[in-house]
Parts: structure tokens; sequence; C-alpha cells
């Protein structure tokens, strides 16, 4: 019922979420980013249970988002990969990090970012790609784009 | 188990996950965003059953995402409003409508976005906060930041 729904939904945030909206998906993502690429070292970082991180290393693999490789023949062993698609997600971890280190994180950042061009320890802001000046929230309004259908247009103001 | 185990991970990430991991939780701020108050229109808008909602709803004021504000008496009836600290998750749901927007979107963006301040149809650009330039995930390096452990660090080269 749930799942149905949501793939029913004409919106990129619903349709992202039905692939990446489950909690452990967004951290084997993550620690893919980081470098991880074999189950167990996925296992032994998260403490997930084998049967849940082979399910939704299947599900990554089905949606594109990662490519499995055998590295080993006997017993059959395989490495996680992230596509260009799935890297392309590090914007959605480094906006919850950067969501996390300000509210949740009472004991300071755990990680930090540094811009290898420029040395300096940074986080991400937001320009607008049109006019290259910094934007938030309140500096954007919502339109139709060419893959809205009517009845999932957002109400109100910011509409 | 599964809960404490986030709670228990020294990482900004995972901590924002504890919260709004949940796939409806994200599309209820989603629609906050665009103004969305009434238990109601949350209801109507994501064909959610009630329970459901109200338990998302709960946990979103605990964590002080949103408050409640009653508008009516009899029946006692409360608007939901995002505080600061969720009307900043914007940048973790525009970071997931862009990703959604290039990756699954096959009929084009349901929607879009225009800049007020410069009139343009726009794209968020990740840029460094030092120097200003924009930013992909190969530019960046993680080190420990202040609220560091030895064991939640990442692995591998990223490091």
């Amino acid at each position: 019922m749930r799942r149905t729904h949501f793939t029913e939904m004409n919106c990129s945030v619903a349709q992202t979420l039905e692939i990446v909206g489950e909690w452990w998906t967004l951290l084997i993502v993550r620690d893919a980013l980081f470098g991880v690429t074999r189950f167990d070292d996925f296992q032994n970082r998260l403490g997930i249970a084998r049967n849940i991180l082979t399910l939704r290393l299947e599900t990554l693999v089905d949606h594109g988002v990662m490519v499995k490789d055998q590295y080993q023949d006997k017993p059959i062993r395989y490495d996680y990969r992230l596509t260009k698609r799935g890297k392309d997600l590090w914007m959605v971890i480094a906006a919850m990090r950067q969501w996390g280190d300000i509210w949740l994180a009472d004991g300071g950042p755990p990680l930090e970012f540094v811009h290898r061009t420029c040395g300096c320890s940074m986080t991400i802001q937001p320009v607008c790609s049109a006019c290259a000046h910094v934007v938030d929230r309140e500096s954007l309004s919502s339109i139709p784009g060419p893959g809205a259908s009517r009845e999932d247009l957002p109400p109100g103001p910011s509409r």
C-alpha cells in the first residue's frame, strides 16, 4: 500500500525517498562515499543485520545506485560500488550532515570538510545556478515544471 | 535495537536520519515548507493513515522541528508549523528533489524553482563557504571535527 502510493506521487522528493528513504540505505551510501565496498565492512561499520543489509544493497543495485562485482569464488563475495547516479547522492548526504551538525551535534561536528582547492575547512553554501548569488528558502518560488500534473502541484503561497 | 544503534552513532547524518529518516516525515516537512499547516490537509495531500500521521507529527514536535498551536476548541484542532530548525531542512529536501529530477523524472521535473532576486529558473549549486568556488564530491576531504570520537571516523581514502 505505502510503496504503491509513493511511486504514484508525481514529485521528485517522493520518488527519491522511494529509493533512499529507508534509514539504512542512506548510511550505506554514506559509507560507500567514504570508500567502503565490501559486505562485511558495511556490516561491521553499521551493525546492521546481514539479511537487512543484503536487501538494502540489492535495492540499491536494482535502482542503479550501486553495481556489484564478484571478487571471490569460494565462497562467492561481491564488491559494491556507487555508480554515477549513486555518487551524485553526495549532496543529499552533505545537506543532512550540515543540518545535523548545526542542530543536533552538541559536541560540535564529528567530521569537518576541507575544500582541497583552497585548503580551507568549509561548509556547502547553496547558490543560484543562474546568478551565482547565495539563495535561501525565502528567495525561491516554485512553478510547474515540464513533468507537472495538475493534482500534484503544491498548495499555498509558495506555489 | 535499530533506533538505539542510530542514536549511538557519532555522525550527523545518522543523527539527522534518526529524526527525519522515515519516508513520511520528510514528505510532511516538504508540504509544510509549501505552507500546509492543518492535520486534514497533510492527510489529504499525502494519503497517509491518520494514526501514522499523528505519530510523525508528534515526533517532529518532540524534536523541535515543528510546533503545534490549537486553533479550535470543539473538537480540538491544531496547526502544525515549522520552527527555524524545521525550515532549515529545506536544503535536504532541495538536494533530494534535484537528485530525483535528474535521475528519476522521465517526464522532466514536476516542479521548477525560480530565484526571485534574478527572476531565473534555476537549480541549487553547491559552493565552498570559504572561497565561493563550485564544489563537487571529489574536491572535498573529511577530517575529524571537534565532536569526533576515534571509533566513528570514516575509513579509506576520503578520510
